[in-house]
């Protein structure tokens, strides 16, 4: 059977040779790991991912959950997935042995995970959405909070949710009208709307955990005003037993393009005034906290868009090997057997495309959950800080870019099957579908600019801006001992170079308060920073395939990936260079635009 | 009510301002009319499209054509749609007025039938594929066929469609395996089966006429043993009275991601050895004649594409207009209140590219309808055969430029409405569903490169190529004149230099022999091909706009008009250097890629 959610060759590349995962195991929390109880993980994964999470991947899609008496109804098959993934381990892949987890790094929960995104986004959204909510009340919680929600969260009992989006603010927070006022006796009061709150709604729990963003009444405007609040489905007794219904409505659900095996929900908070609350962490210091849960959930929102990508690639990978068609445009002879359409240079265009994107993207993402192990594991501090400092810096670059192009390799996915594609009968349109909405939730396109180029660079004194430009001098300097990668590496080097020069004029720019026109084109300073960045991590690819070449096995696998290297440094990277010239510039095109003039 | 189809100044700017068509009425087949009768037929074109087209178009979408006792089974709506179309003459627009038709030009009746094209694509199919496949048999059908099929579809009660694809062959026309076997009474009964059927089937019509490619018992292999046939549904008798059913059965409906209100049919012909078909034309020269209403479906397609896009940019500026949310980044007070998203920068450019890519491929579309009038009414033979050749060169551009690009528009759409977009609560998610098909039927995205590099460049010893060179010199030749516009008119001066040189090579490589290495990257000719063309098209209109700023009126219009080809000309342009660079350079990444290597 061929590899349907993702190659496990590549996986054990980017794992054992480019990122070392068993570097990892040298460090005491992870001293009871080796390879083979990272592999035994990975195939658990993969099963579970293939039994119980695939085979109703389309099911979910042609039966979305439905509105009915005031609660969601899902599929039946969705349950028994969440289950087998909950009894295998992985909610608490990351938590202490002794609590029940797996105690295993990110680098290597995040390629576990990466197998239900792969088979099922639409199942794998619930445990997903319970893992970050249970991490926001592990760090922020009070005992009480702990015992009473994260306990059951990590017994896999409850599920989580956050409510952030309210109807008439979408992406400003600044201006959410949901209120909570003391109770007088610790709890609170909460009334507002929300809505897109994915999971929000369903039985496949004893009870939901909603983690919402919500304003105390004497609190300041904007974001300083903003608290963060466990609001649950049912609520809880001091014994931990379940009580009644909370003033939580289900108003109603979503009908998306894609993504349907997810409930989206409109929900009402305190119609009836009852609506209990309880304050997570400091009083308006709600949006810093939801930001830990909204960092890890942007890394696993740019992971979900990369294995939407990968299966789709996968797939037409498969059909271009076994769909003959045509013949090459040098052999005009019609009595000639057509050849399979892999064999046309346009198709492989459209593979090694679909390639770079998604082995780029898929080592991108893996590199990060690296990096979120080195700041919580690393042998000493400064490494810890900036471990930390980079991650801050590429997470937004995490989430979009994969988002951005491995939705564009779901799109040449679907060419390559060409009339099949487009339709049902074939995975590949879902894929497209599903990933669409990737580059809006947790942040859209848009916001993850202002976050890079408003906000991350200068983050420090511009330490994770120093940190990234030495990472890739350095793999720059490694590349230039392989001949081979000069073609490859030059690109890089020279797009790099004059990314820099305009990251600190931009800066310079925002310090002296010259901000609308700074952050005008925060878009073209995304798509050239996200591209750098992955022009890197290809670099850093081909530098281990050549060492691999040079080992002498696995020709085949080691030459895709110089091609695939060689295909993004060279075809994709480049036309970078007239971004920066906009931005350079400071080009006003779109800043000056008047909206009388549409 | 704001414009959602089509926006009615830019329409009259096209027609009156950039294509002159009131030069048309000057020659004598368009005597009789006049702006007004123009501007009248488009008039009932927006309203029949407003009253009986938009209105189900989401109704379609949801409830798809139904396999029903070997019929498809359509919504009620579509059927009073089309006949009101019918009933107001725009199947025979084009037509003779002693025939009933209403003797427009071109250029006027695509802009009529844009308005249907962007209120419901999947019910504007219906008629689109009746009035290719009656064009087909006006042109090559002899007497009786005229007077049998051609009669009754031009009277709107009978339907057509065009059968090409066969499951095994998909593209590769060569190796359709349907036959032909001459019965001895002149007529023919065809045996095989057809898929991806448009309006296979339906009943909105006394009888269906397919136009059916097969191959007769002594046909030479390849594309050069192809014949065409007239299938119907029903026999039709000598005296034009419907006979039986023929043998042409539904064998079932494909089930698309989008564009779901036309039926996408799998036909068996010949199960019972009695289908009925008749022989167009001359045997063996079934595609030259299908290459006629191909031609025609394709800048078609293109419009259909352009009007998916259009009105998707509509509605997204009008939510742009009306959402109020966030502050601009210079604004840090909490308490000001929301601005509309329109506000935002980003949000700009969103609309701005959406404007760029839709503005200037319908530009793009109606020249070409320009041109087909030119081909049959320009004073001159000269003049004809040029138009002809332009157009010849021009129609994989048409066809597949706004296939891709007014799908991104499509995208960009549903960004700027952000999670409602996602939703099916608004329609531009169905757009850009629908959308996605247009890259695909007609001749894929590949086959329209290898149409342009490997057919059309050198046809005519490069004719059309030398027309169109010359008309681009000319735009920039009059743009010169424009201080304003040297920004705009340097990039694209730039790349058509270059594209000029790479053209040369190939065709030189191509003459050589080196057919595999020069088509290799013919999806890269395309694009910057293409590039120049949507950039020539939009420096055409700028200098419009200028004229028109300098005549003092609607200077908002006219603004908009210049910043959206400085947004193309600039933003959009300068990075296919790149694309000619890897040309120039016959550049081998995705031809010496190797299957094994994936």
């Amino acid at each position: 059977m061929p590899d349907t959610l993702l190659c496990p060759r590549n996986l054990a590349f980017e794992l054992y040779e480019v990122l070392d995962a068993e570097a990892l195991t040298q460090r005491p929390r992870f001293a009871e790991h080796s390879r083979e109880t990272f592999d035994a993980a990975l195939g658990t994964a993969r099963s579970i991912a293939e039994k119980y999470f695939a085979p109703h991947n389309r099911k979910a899609d042609e039966h979305e959950p439905r509105y009915v008496d005031g609660r969601a109804e899902l599929i039946e098959e969705v349950k028994p997935a969440v289950d087998a993934f909950l009894q295998a381990g992985f909610l608490n892949a990351n938590r202490d042995f002794d609590v029940g987890g797996m105690q295993l790094p990110s680098l290597v929960s995040q390629a576990c995970f990466a197998h239900f995104q792969a088979a099922n986004a639409g199942t794998t959204a619930y445990p997903f959405l319970t893992m970050g909510a249970a991490n926001l009340i592990e760090t922020f919680g009070s005992d009480d909070q702990k015992r009473l929600f994260l306990q059951p969260m990590i017994e896999g009992r409850y599920f989580g949710t956050m409510a952030l989006t309210e109807p008439h603010a979408g992406s400003s927070l600044a201006d959410i009208r949901t209120r909570a006022e003391p109770a007088g006796d610790g709890t609170y009061r909460l009334k507002g709307n929300k809505i897109f709150i994915s999971g929000g709604d369903h039985e496949l729990s004893e009870n939901i955990v909603h983690m919402v963003l919500a304003k105390l009444p004497d609190a300041p405007p904007g974001v300083k005003g903003i608290s963060l609040f466990i609001v649950p489905k049912y609520r809880v007794n001091q014994d931990a037993s379940l009580g009644p219904r909370n003033d939580v409505v289900l108003a109603g659900l979503f009908h998306k393009m894609g993504w349907r095996g997810t409930t989206s929900a409109a929900l009402n908070f305190g119609d009836q005034g009852q609506c209990v609350g309880y304050l997570v962490g400091q009083p308006h210091q709600g949006l810093a906290c939801m930001f830990q849960m909204m960092n890890e959930a942007r890394i696993g929102v740019g992971m979900g868009a990369v294995m939407l990508g990968y299966a789709g690639y996968l797939y037409s990978l498969e059909y271009a090997r076994q769909r003959p068609q045509g013949r090459t445009p040098d052999n005009k002879d019609p009595h000639s057997p057509a050849v399979p359409i892999i064999a046309h240079s346009d198709v492989k265009r459209m593979l090694l495309a679909q390639k770079a994107y998604v082995e780029g993207a898929f080592d991108l993402g893996l590199y990060a959950a690296r990096l979120f192990d080195d700041t919580h594991t690393a042998p000493d501090t400064t490494a810890r800080t900036q471990a930390q400092q980079l991650l801050d810096l590429l997470t937004p670059v995490v989430k979009s870019w994969p988002s951005a192009y491995c939705l564009k390799a779901n799109e040449l996915a679907i060419q390559i099957l060409g009339g099949h594609g487009y339709t049902r009968e074939y995975p590949v349109e879902q894929y497209y579908r599903d990933n669409r909405l990737n580059p809006i939730h947790e942040g859209t396109e848009g916001i993850q600019s202002l976050d890079l180029l408003g906000r991350k660079l200068a983050q420090g004194g511009g330490a994770g801006l120093k940190l990234l430009v030495r990472s890739m001098a350095g793999t720059c300097e490694r590349a230039s001992h392989h001949p081979n990668l000069d073609a490859l590496r030059q690109p890089l080097e020279q797009l790099v170079n004059r990314l820099q020069g305009v990251t600190l004029a931009l800066l310079g720019d925002l310090a002296q308060g010259k901000v609308a026109g700074a952050l005008a084109n925060s878009a073209l300073y995304l798509k050239a920073f996200g591209h750098c960045v992955i022009g890197w991590r290809w670099l850093e690819q081909a530098i281990h395939a050549e060492v691999g070449l040079l080992n002498g096995n696995e020709r085949d696998f080691y030459l895709g990936k110089l091609q695939a290297a060689r295909y993004f440094l060279t075809w994709e990277l480049p036309p970078c260079h007239n971004d920066l010239a906009l931005l350079q510039a400071r080009d006003d095109t779109c800043l000056s635009m008047q909206e009388g003039w549409f």
